[in-house]
């Protein structure tokens, strides 16, 4: 009876973590999605570049793990560096998302939407309209997947944001934020988590190791506060899970 | 005008090699798909496990993309350990691959199927039915995606098997690659490619990096006698393709 979570954003819900800053998570009941399969957790969950390295998932995983009993599997689908303009509707991403989650809910039941997302939309034009644009985004991922009893979390971006080099992301990330607060309480099974204190590696734009473990611990407490707890989890079986070979973990 | 290549199989198709071993590919002209989109070339091209590493298909692109002077893009689909019947029409491998495929061909045109597996079918009761089985997913992988032009390449098993630990295995993989040569004398538009004298990891059972280098050179003189040369390759563009954002390297 595996519980998956959908995995979507920019770089750092993708993780880019320095795995040697933290403990590694050890945790049998944590899979990642691999080719529509659950492999066990591995580092990084979501491989999107050659950079890509501790994600907010992984504690956020452990805890739900171990709090329910139950087998998490993350579904990693955030892509470093991408605006909302690249996860509209009918994009790339957007379809790639759909489709890893349609396949993944043949043998799992998706309980959670994680997004971490807006350094790319913080230009002057871009960020004036980012409520707007992310709204038709997350009600087409709901509507498209069914998820109308899922908790979608939004995880603000980090106050570290004020030194980065780019002067449009230090002086307007705080509207993104504004937005994404203002987003969560607009609609119904949608949270904000606040990213206050956390801290980045040394190029000021993505959270340290320790902040990720921090940010998904913050990331399940708000999906506490929403989760439907009458919301049914079917055991899925798919006739593929039946076939195992000596060599599969190899 | 991407040209892009389908990677299914198993691990050595995935790719074990160590990197350490090998001088690194340094081309422009190559691509990995990565969410549905192309990202410059990495290592892992097919991170299927943590244990992914040199990929046979860094050698194939490298020679292709230089030879005919355009861009390749590798679409890595590989699942290790797995065997025929994890491959079946409608299984989790088959279709995710046919969406991979299907996402890739909106940015590109397949020019070919590369494949390398059978350690898994060695079994008694697998390997008498490994070419009828490898018939009918090639086939359906064919006429799912309209890829009757182009040329399927098939790898032999490497005889370094003849010392791996399983006996079913060090026995029958020559029924394998028997099986393999006479599928593709049998089918149009299909070649087998030797892997006589390559050698492994010190497992026994996966390819070294070096050998890896030989076999994707294999892999591209047998494409060069099966390709098509009137297959005609159209400039895709995806809306996607025209936003980037400067973040999005990172």
């Amino acid at each position: 009876m595996m519980h998956s979570i959908l995995l979507i954003g920019q770089s750092n819900m993708a993780g880019r973590g320095y795995a040697s800053e933290v403990e590694p998570i050890y945790n049998d009941n944590i899979k990642v999605l691999r080719n529509g399969r659950w492999r066990p957790l591995y580092v990084p969950v979501n491989p999107d570049r050659d950079t890509a390295g501790v994600n907010l998932a992984e504690s956020f995983a452990d805890l739900y793990a171990r709090d329910k009993d139950v087998t998490v599997g993350l579904i990693p689908c955030a892509d470093g560096g991408t605006c909302l303009d690249q996860w509209q509707i009918g994009s790339l991403l957007f379809d790639h998302a759909c489709y890893m989650a349609e396949l993944a809910s043949r043998t799992s039941t998706i309980a959670a939407v994680l997004w971490h997302q807006g350094e790319s939309d913080c230009g002057e034009d871009r960020y004036p309209v980012y409520e707007q644009k992310l709204s038709v985004i997350m009600e087409a991922f709901r509507k498209k997947l069914g998820l109308y009893d899922v908790p979608f979390l939004v995880g603000g971006l980090g106050d570290y944001l004020k030194n980065y080099k780019s002067p449009v992301t230090s002086t307007n990330y705080v509207h993104i934020n504004a937005a994404l607060q203002h987003y969560a309480k607009a609609n119904p099974m949608t949270g904000y988590v606040p990213a206050d204190g956390l801290t980045s590696n040394p190029d000021n734009l993505h959270f340290s190791a320790k902040s990720l473990r921090e940010f998904g611990v913050r990331y399940y407490e708000k999906f506490l506060e929403l989760e439907d707890k009458n919301k049914v989890f079917t055991e899925k079986v798919s006739p593929d899970l039946a076939i195992r070979t000596e060599l599969e973990l190899l």
